[in-house]
């Protein structure tokens, strides 16, 4: 298992630069009243294809040797990853295949779309998507960026935390959402080599909870097709992520639907920024689990804004 | 008639600065390749109270002498104003009476109280909000701090150019919208010291023309109880802001409330943050008029983010 150090972060940071936004932490009068915490919001909903994603699949992509970008990069994911990487490699000039379960939201197909990626739809699980994956690779000899199983786009996610860091004196606590864990594995890797006093948790729905069953029973449980409106936490944790969550994560935390979607449409309301259900999950812990936080200085890392507000449930 | 310098605003940020936020300057590649400019939106939308006005406000409020700010504040407005007032008054330990239109939108009235300001109502016309204040003013002894027919709200507004112009090369163009013409003046007033080549541009519905009206006449022409989804942008020019209109404004346009309500579910879309229909009208002249500004850098001031989203015209 090729471990990402902080070395390779820094290296990120500096190659991924030109093409993503240093995106702004943002902070809300209202917000740190209700909780009473002081909460720093990393805005990556601000950033490039309006998620996270970009700075993973912007740093596999840009350090690819120029034989091996040849035939292109391919991909299976829910939704953002996909995006990032279309994004990345039309920057690059080279080609994307990605996977897709058929169900996926259709803003985030026709974002794939517009940055000039090919979709290749499949059923919604995890072994479908893996099986039509490795089918692709095989025939166009594409290299594979995988959502969060790979320490390129670890290493791209852990620039997050750095910029979130770098701007604030000090932080008690990071949260960020726990899907197939590489944000939160960029984020563990950053936050225990800058602050390791700064605790990390992870913010999970309810109903696609594999990471917490995970932490608590010391080991990966996978669960196949997880539903959840927070759609982009539906993946199950791999090896690699296991490591950072099961050695720096202090604790996953868990909202239910609702909970995710009042904390949506709280931050639309409040802050006046459009984030997706996955992106609401930390602040509906907050919101849960106010003893915890009250007091402390808290990172939040919104991931991204990529929904259909006109038929969001929380728009309704 | 007082008019402000850009003396005043220069002091206005110094007063202004520990109360309000520098809000950050966002791009979008996608509205940049839509409409064939470079365009640099200044987001007072995640501004103090959600609204450019909270500098406005800040800067009356925090410059009046503790012997005049005894008896309070008071002013009447059909919304962000009336927030902006009532949380600087807060800020300062002061009171604040605001007079609105009884049909003022409900989360501005919910914005005012929730800032501890006191809301008498009033008809929904220029003359029934004039007379109202007046009668208040008699009664308390309050300073009244008119939403944009006060030199010092002018210099405060101002200040939001002076941080979109500090953080950029050049700008070829500024478009801001207008209504009763405080932020038009405030831009009038930074750029044509600091940046003179640079065209200001007021935006406008079409349904609430007053201002263009006045342009093309070489006089105020007063409408009353215009109509427009962009509620913030129906009062009438003052002769203090005519002043700086008839002076510095290069061209006044016009958007439908099509064009309005299209350009704001495009910002909250791809943007993703939540502007209101006020802030919507600059995108949609500039994408209505794509000749005058390809291939320019162009400033755009987002003016706010209040509104009721659930309920709004462009989520249905």
């Amino acid at each position: 298992m090729d471990i990402p150090t902080y070395e390779d972060v820094l290296q990120a940071h500096a190659r991924i630069r030109p093409y993503i936004h240093r995106t702004p932490v943002l902070t809300s009068s209202y917000l740190n009243q209700l909780t009473g915490a002081e909460i720093f919001f990393k805005c990556e909903n601000l950033q490039k294809v309006g998620a996270f994603k970009a700075r993973g699949a912007s740093n596999a992509v840009f350090g690819l040797s120029d034989a091996d970008a040849v035939n292109g990069v391919a991909t299976h994911s829910s939704g953002n990853h996909a995006a990032a990487l279309s994004f990345a490699a039309g920057r690059r000039g080279i080609d994307a295949t990605v996977v897709m379960p058929h169900n996926a939201p259709a803003t985030k197909k026709a974002a794939v779309q517009s940055y000039g990626g090919r979709i290749l739809e499949c059923e919604p699980t995890q072994a479908a998507r893996e099986a039509m994956l490795e089918q692709v690779i095989g025939e166009t000899g594409a290299d594979a960026v995988h959502p969060y199983d790979d320490p390129r786009v670890i290493a791209g996610q852990a620039t997050c935390a750095l910029e979130l860091q770098q701007g604030i004196d000090h932080l008690d606590a990071v949260v960020a959402p726990v899907g197939g864990g590489g944000l939160i594995s960029g984020t563990c890797l950053t936050m225990s080599t800058l602050s390791p006093q700064t605790r990390v948790y992870a913010a999970e729905p309810a109903n696609a909870d594999d990471a917490y069953r995970s932490f608590h029973a010391g080991e990966i449980v996978r669960q196949d097709a997880q539903q959840s409106v927070a759609d982009g936490l539906k993946t199950n944790l791999c090896p690699l992520s296991w490591h950072f969550v099961s050695s720096f994560v202090s604790d996953i935390l868990l909202a239910s639907e609702d909970e995710i979607l009042d904390a949506m449409y709280l931050t639309w309301q409040r802050m006046k920024i459009i984030i997706e259900p996955s992106s609401a999950v930390p602040l509906a812990i907050i919101l849960k689990n106010k003893d915890l936080f009250r007091g402390q200085r808290v990172g939040v890392i919104i991931t991204g804004g990529n929904v259909d507000i006109k038929n969001c449930p929380g728009c309704k």
